[in-house]
């Protein structure tokens, strides 16, 4: 059987948790996750590792430390490793997260936003 | 400064070449490509690694050879890495693809597709 395509907007309505992200592929040892969020997240980096975000639905904003960025659907952002960062969104966002398995949610911060891993849908 | 936002629609309007991946961004070891396509490319495989297409624009198919996949914008499919594939668009089509610095578009087949590494815009 040849690989299926996944959709996103199909995936996007198998679950509604916010800060809960959902495993939909693998590509070698790199995950796709689609997240919901709303409202702030808290201040945390990745000290192994690039996150990458891609903005499906709705607006996100990321606080840095240095300044903070808007993005919305259509665009992409790669935060680099070791950098502090806090997503933030007015109204439900939908992501694409996309980093090494094993990345928490909350990276160096922990917490009780840290996620489960590997929630597949 | 805090790391920029990457617009595809942005992006996709600085060049008009077929077949011709250009770079957008990093992610560790990572690439996230664009490219337009049009008409047949060259079955091909990647032997060493995983390649993952999300299509932004237009509709892909993807043959491989126990049979072909219509990919429409808000999917993504990964190619497992060894596995055969000929991407085909009837009309252009725009095309995200991520996968390791250093992955030739026609992985294992060469010939005078292949295209030049690392053009960032």
């Amino acid at each position: 059987m040849p690989p299926k395509p996944i959709n996103f907007t199909d995936k996007l309505s198998k679950f509604s948790e916010h800060w809960s992200p959902r495993l939909i592929a693998e590509l070698n040892h790199y995950q796709f996750k689609l997240a919901k969020i709303v409202g702030d997240f808290v201040w945390h980096s990745h000290p192994e590792t690039d996150e990458a975000f891609i903005i499906l639905d709705g607006n996100l904003v990321i606080e840095f430390r240095d300044g903070s960025v808007e993005l919305k659907p259509g665009e992409l952002i790669v935060v680099p490793k070791g950098v502090e960062h806090k997503p933030y969104a007015r109204e439900e966002c939908s992501i694409l997260l996309i980093e090494p398995r094993g990345t928490l949610n909350t990276g160096d911060a922990g917490g009780e936003l840290t996620a489960e891993q590997d929630k597949w849908i």
